[in-house]
């Protein structure tokens, strides 16, 4: 795509949503497709989101205990075929090496589409005591998924990803880590990306092949679909039964191990951008933001301009990533293509600014402007920076709850869902059958039984048999 | 393996190199096998390590204008059939997907053994204008090579890496990227690894398939074999002829581009084991070492002893990475435990140090004990974390220089090579013969055309004909 073209009019999200957020990832130059069906290139404005993402989850594992190690990208077939759950969940979407160089392989390797047969493999040679407990691996790396159809960082061949696996003593401590891990993702989904997170536990139907319980984090997008964000899965001993993960306790007495494993995905990215985007394209939480200020002078040629806008550039990166934009391009083709980039604030200088001692201050998130004494810029950008982490969070929030809604038959569920998307609190039966009828009636699935439970009504929304659960539905990504 | 054979006798360098080097790998617990034949599981140690490599590198490259990206881990046959010499080196030692899930792929897809030609596919795409260039991209990944026989970091199935891949405007601009990323290579070889590095170019036997030139460092181990640690490439205008990417310069004329790649990788980390280990382990310089301190207490069950080395934890904590082993294992197995790691400096506190106000640091380079007082134990650490990262690198540059010889004719180079293993200097007449007559006779290859020349004789050492240059032979790994 030429530069020219890179800041057009992008098609709005009122009148087609998807194509909006194609037209977002291309102009923003997050990725460009590639010539495998469905693997995507992540240029250097989404790496570099995908890069503070992992600095800031990453930070947090290792505070508590997490040590990152690199497990080899090949799965045997045999070792994949241990645990018959996790076979019949994952063989069908994997890709497989048949040969090496010109010679054919006496076994077929899949390409991990996620590793926990391979950390299994591991713990079963190095874990002999109780002594060796807890191991608390992670690792950072790409996985791949032989996926029909596929989106931008929401659904791809291959994504990169973080996979927690640990091994316990104990089916307590292996419950008390799923959902430490589950609190951690979605505190860090609040604090630095400014998603809210709705955290509950994936009915039976809906959990992770092999695992005892799943649990997650949803989100909702501005278009009233959720977005599954983050999983933990505590496997209780299934996987230590299959690998013969053993360790001899205190009283000498062999014991098997329990586990949990846990991933988020560059999927964030794709939550990011379908949360807090507009119009003009993306917008970025400063947190999370390559370049959280973009410096763009105006009539730059005039003497002592781009000399003061360097200067500021000095001062501000003290307290900020911050770019001076001193293209040859207009002021106001710099304002769009930033605004497409999402950079949270853009600092306007001028030489009637320098001649008040001010510059002008625009937030990305709401447009506002602000004219500000250049003396405690450094001051004015750091508070303004706070704000916005703030207000996209509050926003989010907003919306969520106000595309929240509750229904206690399938009239109102029906109703509700095609009328005004969103998620959907209603009371279930516990019943399978329950699920896969909502399903195919309104298109929503099953999305958490929340944490924090409330009673809509006695019956189930669907047969109007005694509730057990309420849960979250919403159609979803 | 069980804790407690964890440390147990290594076999002596002298005795048996290559077994000490096995030996080490796994007592240290840098890595573990796999069920995949040559594929290494990178466990805590050695992963932490491979952080603090990436983290200096990744600085660096970012201070020379580098972006980071991420391209897809396979690259369809086609597409690698692009440039002709290029698959001729790579086709015969790549891995081949075949299938995903149960269907056959109508082309088969190889996993990336290194991504010229992703990166050639997506220049080609996003090069349209001299404005666009030059590109900088940089990926941290992983690649595969099918190789027939692999020891753990020197040469495995899949290795974690870096590769840099760069589009110029003219000839000049990449020559200057390649020499000036050679360099940088060499600067964190020398700073950070205390590896002294040759720095030259690669005879065209040597250079890589589709490269106009190769650009090489090589550093000499404990055993007298070379090891090329990073390599440098200058591939002129040839990928952007077989990839078609063009643009257009400042006079309106389409021209074709010229590119650079570079890479180094976890072999890096053979290199610090091979340079700086001795018999009773693992010797790591204080940069990269991922705990730099290790507090040993001494009589720990004594009152005060576990409070006094809970608090040097802290204050050493500010100025170096800092651990406290206060497990149940006898101090003597301790010393063992964190000698076979690598940890630069152990300090011992035990009642009577601090009677005394003072505690014992001990050097794992050298052995050397200091007593200091506690009350400045900050900057003794410091200065002394200091003295070893230097001392590393002139005992590294001794060793390398005292093993570096030089041969006029045949008969001295083998003598040499074969009683006394290290680099030959020798003349060479630029002939291919010669090359491979070396090969044949010696088992030593051309290691590098050292930018820094001398005149060893006026005749190539093989055949007697006027001599062109002075060549670095040896031994490889």
């Amino acid at each position: 795509m030429a530069k020219d073209k890179l800041v057009t009019a992008i098609t709005s999200m009122e009148e087609d949503f998807a194509q909006w957020y194609t037209d977002v990832v291309k102009k923003a130059e997050l990725i460009d497709y590639s010539s495998v069906r469905g693997c995507m290139i992540l240029r250097p404005n989404g790496y570099a989101i995908w890069e503070n993402i992992q600095k800031e989850l990453d930070g947090r594992f290792k505070q508590t205990g997490v040590e990152n190690v690199y497990m080899p990208l090949f799965i045997p077939e045999s070792l994949l075929q241990k645990e018959k759950d996790h076979v019949e969940g994952f063989a069908p979407e994997v890709a497989w090496v048949t040969h090496g160089g010109s010679e054919k392989l006496q076994e077929r390797l899949c390409v991990r589409p996620t590793s926990e047969t391979l950390f299994c493999d591991l713990y079963s040679n190095i874990v002999q005591s109780y002594r060796d407990l807890p191991k608390l691996y992670n690792q950072w790396c790409s996985v791949v998924r032989w996926e029909k159809t596929t989106r931008p960082f929401l659904r791809s061949m291959e994504f990169l990803w973080q996979e927690g696996h640990t091994a316990h003593a104990t089916a307590e401590e292996a419950e008390e880590r799923t959902i430490q891990m589950l609190n951690l993702y979605a505190e860090f989904c609040e604090n630095v990306l400014a998603i809210p997170m709705i955290k509950g536990k994936k009915t039976d139907k809906e959990k992770f092949a092999g695992a005892h319980s799943t649990y997650t984090i949803e989100a909702l997008m501005h278009d009233g679909k959720a977005l599954q964000s983050g999983t933990s899965h505590n496997f209780g001993d299934g996987f230590a039964k299959a690998f013969d993960i053993q360790y001899t306790d205190k009283e000498n007495k062999l014991q098997y191990v329990h586990q949990t494993s846990w991933g988020m995905s560059t999927r964030l990215i794709g939550a990011v951008i379908m949360v807090h985007g507009d119009n003009s394209g993306l917008v970025l939480p400063p947190k999370i933001a390559p370049n959280q200020v973009v410096i763009v002078p105006i009539m730059q040629k005039k003497e002592g301009v781009l000399d003061k806008a360097n200067e500021l550039k000095q001062r501000i990166s003290k307290v900020a990533r911050v770019i001076l934009d001193d293209s040859d391009k207009s002021p106001g083709w710099k304002f769009s293509e930033h605004e497409m980039r999402g950079v949270p604030v853009r600092v306007e200088i001028g030489p009637r600014d320098i001649e008040n001692n001010q510059a002008v201050l625009s937030r990305r998130d709401n447009g506002e402007k602000i004219t500000v004494n250049l003396d405690n810029i450094e001051e004015e950008i750091t508070k303004l920076l706070n704000a916005i982490q703030v207000d996209l969070l509050e926003k989010a929030r907003k919306h969520r709850d106000s595309h929240t809604y509750t229904a206690t038959n399938m009239d109102e569920f029906e109703k509700t869902i095609n009328e005004t998307p969103g998620f959907i609190k209603a009371m279930w039966c516990g019943d399978e059958a329950c699920e896969l009828s909502i399903k195919e009636k309104t298109g929503a699935t099953s999305r958490c039984m929340p944490f924090e439970q409330e009673n809509i009504s006695d019956t189930c929304v669907c047969c109007g048999k005694k509730a057990k659960t309420m849960v979250y539905w919403g159609k979803a990504y």
